[in-house]
């Protein structure tokens, strides 16, 4: 069960126009769930993606990446779950351009004009046949309405699908921003087996797109972790419809910019949240935020190393204020010349340690009841500076363990 | 129970003439056992030091940090298990160093002679007048045959004591090394809560003495990764005890030097893998091999990848070939130019990647059989030099959990 999550309910994920999702079974991992996903764009959308950073990219990152570069616009994307395209080599490659070829004819469009998204396991041959059969079975399942039955079809280890969407006025004419997301766990620093779609209607120019974009998985995406692995498959994209009646936006300064980019990093930070509410084995939702810093590099640094220190993700499984663990991790952090006689750290309300040591009026007792909580927010204090930074993180419990075991089984 | 480690019997940890060793029942943490050693050394002792990197180094750190630096001998070592003294401010440091003098008083020596060693629960004061309580009856249990009990009172979450003992011949007259080692968890790059202590009654001059224990714990403790986190208190300290017949050893080029360079780093890393064979929870011992680096330090962060990835550790605990997760971790190592088609990986003697894909060769019944084992050997090579890096390190398992849980309860 996620973490103070309750899955979107149908027809809460709003339709983007000139976006249609139809999923269907193409049995690449033996699950009877559909397993794969087209999603077929109105002709002149725009698309922009962020991708992994892991050097063993998959096939199917390049191939976006390569397909972005080339393609002006962009006419279906295609998403499969149970089989990643990863540590494939050559072949894999020649995988992910042939099911883009196969999509491009069954829609109708160049294949350049499809990127391909893979999650699940790594270094499998992707059964590309059977993907291909499936595929005029996605066509005919497409329609406007089906961004949950999309999220539920990208799932692997997700427990519940993720979607959010938001409505907001451009100049009087309203735009839809909608996006959905899979992911669970090797979620880490620069994302993860993190799959993040949105879609908006609002028309944006692709440079304008392909910023906005870094910046919403900059404040989104890249926050979270929970395990600490970047996976090799990890793709966020951006996708403008163009469908609403509007001049397009193609500057940052055009005024009519800023509730369109509040609803976008609305939905993607929500995306991104549910992933870590969701996490493999979560039963905590933290809140890691790190103030007081000479920049946001090094408050993101200690933010990190207590969001991603076994020892403290433990003892928040273990409701165990055992605090000593945070102050460890600070001092892992990296930051050489940090002075711990400075630096200070709450528990939600609760000081613990203040001027590095043990705060006179913390209790056990207090740190007992904020550890208690499902939702924790961990505030530190470097006094260094004026920087912050926020990550989102969750527990590590017996069911991390169980799940990682018996992934592939 | 340990991977492949059996703990020393009694007699098997050779006496160190000019070292004696005694422990007693301070009641730091409510354990019945002995929790606190005292290793009294012959005057004219040397002694040298490696030290956490964490900038919230523990107090204790602190004080043996400036009493290597201000006392030319050392004349004693006091260790207490069941706390840290770290995280605890000011009053920590006081508190470590009324140990000392306290020690000081009882063994008749300066209170700069005297090295202090904690190692617990971190954030919780030093309990020191239990500690000074105690100390006589340390004092008059220490003996040269007290390395095994002296093992066994510096455990935390070890399941078992650790030593080791090389005798060998420096120009015709025998010498000893022994030493004794804890840890179990928070083990990582930079050490861990991981306390080491090697004695020679071979005379090393104390500059050459500084040298060989930087090199020791560089090859040794600091090859070694359970969690990652490296901890607050995490020490390496080699003695010289200068009590064997012989011409004081000053410099590097000294031909004597060799055998007792090789006893001490056979004795530091028996230390160092048996803490790992004792990693918390631990079911495997790994060693993991990075080959074809341009530069050592690129091997190393690709191996600490590796061994420090949540999701390999847990595929090892489940004895399951989803090598992908290897990829991935190479992938991550933030080697920015690495190119994945020239990496290759092996396990034990079985090829899973050959050129960035899966070999040919490769069969899942292999990769089961290898990972089924309880000793793994990881070999990859990145083809883009001559460099290698050896890191060792263990499963993550369900225990793993369990113990960090609960390790205060």
């Amino acid at each position: 069960m996620p973490v103070n999550y309750t899955p979107p309910s149908p027809g809460q994920l709003l339709r983007v126009p000139g976006v249609a999702l139809g999923t269907a079974h193409a049995g690449i991992k033996g699950w009877q769930r559909d397993d794969l996903l087209l999603l077929r764009l109105a002709p002149g959308a725009k698309a922009a993606g962020v991708f992994t950073q892991n050097r063993f990219c998959a096939a199917p990152v390049t191939v976006c990446r390569e397909n972005l570069a080339r393609a002006d616009s962009i006419g279906a994307l295609i998403v499969n779950a149970g089989n990643a395209n990863a540590g494939t080599g050559e072949q894999g490659l020649a995988d992910a351009r042939a099911t883009c070829s196969a999509v491009g004819r069954v829609v109708g469009c160049e294949p350049a004009a499809v990127l391909p998204f893979s999650t699940g396991v790594i270094m499998e041959p992707l059964p590309v046949d059977k993907i291909v059969a499936a595929l005029p079975a996605c066509r005919d399942a497409a329609v406007e309405e089906g961004w949950l039955t999309a999220a539920c079809a990208i799932m692997t280890t997700d427990t519940v699908p993720k979607g959010a969407s938001r409505r907001v006025a451009i100049g009087g004419v309203p735009v839809t921003v909608t996006g959905i997301a899979k992911g669970a766990g090797m979620i880490a620093p620069n994302m993860a087996t993190l799959l993040g779609f949105v879609a908006t209607d609002a028309p944006i120019e692709r440079t304008l797109l392909e910023e906005l974009t870094d910046e919403l998985a900059q404040e989104s995406f890249n926050r979270i972790t929970i395990d600490g692995d970047t996976s090799t498959n990890d793709s966020f994209v951006v996708i403008s419809s163009h469908q609403a009646s509007i001049e397009p936006l193609t500057k940052r300064s055009d005024p009519r910019l800023s509730p369109l980019k509040e609803a976008l990093a609305q939905v993607a930070g929500e995306l991104a949240q549910a992933i870590v509410r969701d996490g493999e084995g979560a039963t905590k939702f933290i809140t890691v935020k790190v103030e007081g810093g000479r920049d946001a590099m090094e408050c993101d640094r200690v933010a990190r190393a207590i969001a991603q220190s076994l020892l403290v993700k433990t003892a928040f499984f273990a409701s165990d204020p055992n605090l000593g663990r945070i102050v460890c991790a600070i001092g892992n952090a990296g930051v050489d010349d940090l002075d711990p006689r400075r630096v200070s750290f709450w528990l939600d309300d609760v000081a613990v340690v203040v001027g590095g040591g043990r705060s006179a009026s913390y209790r056990e007792e207090d740190g007992k009841r904020v550890m208690a909580k499902a939702e924790i927010g961990v505030r530190v204090a470097l006094g260094r500076g004026e920087a912050n930074a926020t990550v989102w993180t969750c527990d590590l419990s017996h069911d991390y363990v169980r799940i990682n075991a018996d992934y592939r089984s």
